[in-house]
């Protein structure tokens, strides 16, 4: 069979830190998601086409644009002779906590990769994703990128050498995600965390991260649920989001798992065990959101165990 | 029927802390262990009729006795309107990293329970041993006692409320416990370390215990090996064990997975994967702390997946 022309692919969006894991885990949702078009050129390198979607913020210089430089490294890796041209379609906010780059660099990636004849395997081309994402983000981080390509739960368990671990998760979770009309930089986000932390929140900390684990491959709701506590994180960014405090009692209230914040903020994820309940518990955080005087999007959706989706090939 | 008179147990040793998981992660090994004989008698309370193997050092005082405290601790919880007597064989060393007073804490309340016909179960239990636990070491601290009780591996994921959760282990695993003939208090074991850590080594050390707790769940020897590294704790309490990174390096060459300080030291402890294995590494260890003019004992076992052993009752 030879290889396609051009693939539609779309990339989930990726909810990063879950509470207690910090920069090390992260899990992809069923929507929202990026879209790329890419197609096989004779012009080596990446050219982009055309971005929608983003109200004219991305780059269109391949250097600086997320997806260009994931699929660009891919090429230069294979050492391909033809060029791949890209429609990026953004259909996910920007700068919301909720993995926007990485859904694009992962999709850029995963797309080129199609258009050879997928010689590498998902697994191996979260590095070519990171390398967009450090376009982007100034850093390489993998905890969006992972998932986003994966899919389910991604332990990034170290950096030097990149260790990435599936986490098999309870199919019957499912995610509410708010996103509030607020601008948090990831920069604020990142100056806010202090440089050292107590030995006993860490020790609180990894006891969480630990059972958060534990919870996902025994399938124990509950034990997920006890595990969701952020106690060196959240309480220093959820100062970037008004109202954090009150729309996270409204999620628990109204019978969510656990809630907190999604990547670096400003989106808020809580996870519960049935689509009611994601709907119960998305109506109290919006009302709640709006009783600030906020407005806000919200998603529901299971996890999303199989990442990137192929939505036509020719 | 009828319950027991007497009942004679075995408590096994435990590794706690177990690399990345610092006061929060512990297990069992067969041997070595402690063993308590335990009577009924119509004298209310709880009476120590004799410590052997002790060399004097334990206290005879039943307020200040690990054994004693946890049985009686029990005896009220559940009104009894009997006595009980206990004979306290101690078979490992004292002081050793290896949980000596959990092993003792808990074979006082595992027998005594057993003496009134198993009203609790020994996840039940371990309450009652920490309060013993607590009259030796002034913390009630759960992680030797946990696993000493239960079997396996045992993750304390918090304290308050007391969240005891037990991993699977793959059954392959074994340890190898290399206990050099030096003194660490550990009261200089918790001075020694930091009030304070950097948040990377915090994340760092997070990304670890989730991956050793992957790893154990998973079945995946490889990610049990690279997930055993200790940033936080092992590089500052190694200080207190001369020769700590020679003997550890000597492990590593002699094929173990992992290996880092029981406890709170000075003992090592090293996993592996097969008995074999683990004799190679003990022979490596105990070179090397030959070497070094230490003298030493070393103990091999499968992880114990059972916790305590009935050794008769009557």
């Amino acid at each position: 069979m030879s290889n396609p022309q051009e693939v539609h692919v779309f990339v989930p969006a990726t909810v990063a830190n879950v509470a207690c894991g910090f920069d090390i885990l992260g899990f992809a949702v069923s929507r929202p998601g990026d879209e790329v078009i890419a197609r096989l050129c004779d012009k080596p390198g990446v050219h982009i086409k055309s971005i929608t979607g983003d109200g004219g913020r991305l780059p269109l210089d391949v250097a600086r644009n997320t997806a260009a430089v994931s699929a660009l490294e891919f090429l230069k890796h294979i050492k391909a002779d033809k060029g791949v041209e890209l429609e990026i379609i953004k259909k996910m906010p920007l700068g919301s906590g909720l993995g926007s780059s990485a859904a694009s660099a992962a999709a850029g990636v995963y797309a080129a990769n199609l258009l050879f004849g997928s010689p590498l395997e998902a697994r191996e081309l979260v590095a070519f994703a990171m390398a967009g994402e450090k376009a982007a983000c100034g850093t390489a981080h993998a905890d969006n990128v992972g998932p986003a390509l994966l899919g389910g739960f991604v332990l990034i368990r170290s950096y030097d050498p990149l260790d990435i671990v599936s986490i098999p998760a309870p199919p019957s979770l499912f995610c509410t995600i708010l996103n509030p009309h607020l601008e948090v930089r990831t920069e604020d986000a990142r100056r806010i965390l202090r440089k050292d932390i107590s030995l006993k929140n860490a020790i609180t900390q990894w006891g969480n991260i630990a059972g958060l684990i534990a919870g996902l491959l025994k399938n124990d709701i509950e034990l997920i649920g006890r595990s969701m506590q952020d106690v060196v994180i959240e309480p220093e960014r959820a100062l970037l989001i008004p109202g954090f405090s009150g729309i996270k009692q409204a999620a628990i209230a109204a019978g969510a798992l656990g809630c907190s914040i999604s990547g670096s903020g400003p989106s808020i994820f809580a996870l519960s065990v049935s689509v009611e309940s994601a709907n119960r518990i998305s109506e109290a955080m919006k009302e709640e959101t709006d009783r600030l005087g906020i407005s806000s999007d919200t998603y529901i959706s299971p996890i999303n165990l199989d990442g990137p989706v192929i939505l036509s090939k020719r």
